[in-house]
């Protein structure tokens, strides 16, 4: 049998593993950050009636600029930061936020280019740096998962990296950036400033997003995703909004037709659906705001959170409770800093199972017993 | 207003063109070899239907490793090419075959690496390795389009590319090639061999896939797509046969859920369909072998095609005879060796319009009069 060994794989993904938290089929998954809350019926259906609607031009190529759709994310980033006043040429979109990541780094990065990243992060942004040839710097968040203004735009004027990623909120610690930051960072950047906002519908009164910074910076590209406050994981659909050019850069490496006529269906049905869709963001908040002070209330520390996830430590050994966490029928996250474990945001139901689940791995009761209540909620 | 130039974009991409076609609204569209014939009402119905059944968890992430529609895939391979007993963890599937060749170069290719194509041939192919860094060797097609397979092994051992483009039927050529040039090069290569046969289902009798190549030659990969005989381009899935090593490879280059719920629906829909969806392949082909026939009596030079487009020549001036076919609504391309053009099979009425356009063009009448038809089809 051939394995991977026998095969001219480039040198630098040898011994490398695939990216991918397990697909488990538990009763509680909070391990992806995804939205609790299914479409309802009447969404379903509207999906359906788009696809069908599309579906007698299928032996056709798709609209390969996907114009309409970049109009409609316009018009809900207009809505989600008044003032801004994009338009459809300051928008692009792609399958997932992943492809949109790619694309910025094939045009901005490559062999003999660096990025910049203030981990713990994403984990994903150093692994689409390596397999773009890009070099990837991985500079540290403050303790508190923050960043200070002055130190990242030392640590970017002293390295110089073609791409400098800021993700606010930060996923895994759930930290959004002042503006200040960006503002440092972009300043001292020779290159592109990628700011990750795949969670900021989540974020607190008060935090402004950097789509409020674009004019006057282009250099600046702000990324959004449709899988967590909008609910459409399963769709596949990231966008970002940058200067026009950027957008130029990026038609010289997309594949052509990247995105299907029916995932542009689909992500214009959701967002005509958008408050629908987004009606469970402030569900979401005010349950992440009950956990984060459970949470601190049970003695653990617990990072600030603007996302739909937590962050919580700190164990000497995470392993052991997250595998008893598991063993109770709840599957969260063991990423980021060694000693943290990440939950997402579940309905009330499912967050009251992990807290649940968390008490008992804390008292050491035997997941395999008969479930008492006598350590359940109060 | 910033342009391009002011961007710090990669330098081996300044001042490249966007690839693409026009995308221009016109009675006849011959120019990307799509297939004319649309999903029927009931597949249309059956696509919203099946997209239903899974909008209603579209929260939740996809299937990160497709594995459903990949068994499928590889009962289809099955049927089309009987002994090859393919399973799922031989097939793999993508955004396209577009991203298919993509994570190909990823794994395979990258900075430092070369691949090589035997032009005129598929013009994604350089573009997809440049933008992923490998470095690209364009070797030579022979005079009829054709390769031949001493000289294919010699070029191939002389430059040792890290992955080889075999396309069989190839575009824009149209021309398939026999086992025994891709047998020549897989013994000469010292890297990876991946044959695309996006078109393959149009291939002429007596014309074997490379498919039946794949046991025992774990270096070979053989893309497919189901844009052209599946009349699925809108659908965007493109997919490959290969060793399951060769899928450990891309495991650590593919973006994670790159392939949303939908299109996995949607593509399993459509090979659940793929009786009526393959239904017009041998109308194509009819239709193909009748043009080539009339291309030659009416004096043009044509090249041998197993695909659902011909290439046809030669003109002083093709842009000319292009512009003329556009003027009277028939929309072809200009792509090749610079003396040819490349039409798609059409329907019979599309066809019609393609001969009696041409016809038009040749005789220099003028395209706004009113039509005659004394030049037209006796």
């Amino acid at each position: 049998m051939t394995s991977l060994d026998d095969l001219p794989l480039r040198d630098d993904l040898r011994g490398g593993e695939p990216y991918g938290a397990p697909q488990l089929d538990v009763p509680y998954a909070l391990n992806t950050n995804e939205n609790p809350y299914p479409p309802s019926e009447r969404l379903v259906k509207a999906l359906g009636e788009a696809v069908m609607d599309v579906a007698g031009t299928l032996n056709r190529y798709p609209d390969r600029d996907a114009v309409a759709l970049r109009e409609d994310l316009a018009a809900f980033l207009n809505a989600d930061t008044p003032g801004i006043g994009l338009t459809a040429d300051r928008v692009w979109a792609a399958n997932g936020s992943n492809e949109i990541l790619q694309q910025i780094l094939m045009a901005f990065g490559g062999p003999g280019r660096a990025a910049l990243g203030f981990e713990p992060s994403y984990s994903m942004h150093p692994i689409i740096t390596a397999v773009s040839g890009t070099r990837w710097i991985g500079a540290a968040r403050d303790a508190d998962f923050g960043i200070d203004p002055a130190r990242a735009a030392e640590t970017v004027a002293e390295h110089r990296p073609d791409v400098v990623f800021l993700t606010s909120p930060n996923n895994p610690t759930g930290t959004a950036l002042p503006l200040e930051v960006i503002e440092a960072v972009l300043g001292a950047a020779p290159g592109m400033v990628v700011v990750d906002e795949a969670y900021a519908e989540f974020r607190r009164e008060g935090t402004p997003s950097a789509l409020t910074l674009l004019d006057g910076n282009p250099r600046l590209i702000v990324t959004r995703t449709m899988s967590k406050a909008f609910a459409m994981a399963g769709a596949r659909l990231g966008y970002l909004a940058a200067d026009p050019a950027v957008l130029d850069a990026l038609l010289l490496v997309r594949l052509p037709y990247h995105l299907s006529a029916v995932t542009q269906a689909v992500a214009r049905t959701a967002l005509a659906h958008g408050e629908e869709l987004l009606g469970g963001v402030d569900a979401l908040r005010r349950e992440r705001d009950d956990l984060v002070a459970w949470l601190r209330a049970e003695g653990y520390r617990v990072a600030d959170s603007d996302a739909n996830f937590v962050l919580f430590g700190t164990f000497p050994d995470r392993r052991r409770v997250w595998e008893g966490l598991l063993e109770r029928g709840v599957l969260i996250r063991e990423v980021g800093p060694p000693e943290w474990l990440r939950v997402t945001i579940g309905t009330p139901d499912e967050m009251a199972a992990f807290r649940t689940a968390l008490r008992h791995v804390r008292a050491g009761t035997d997941p395999h017993a008969p479930r008492s209540d006598s350590v359940g909620e109060s």
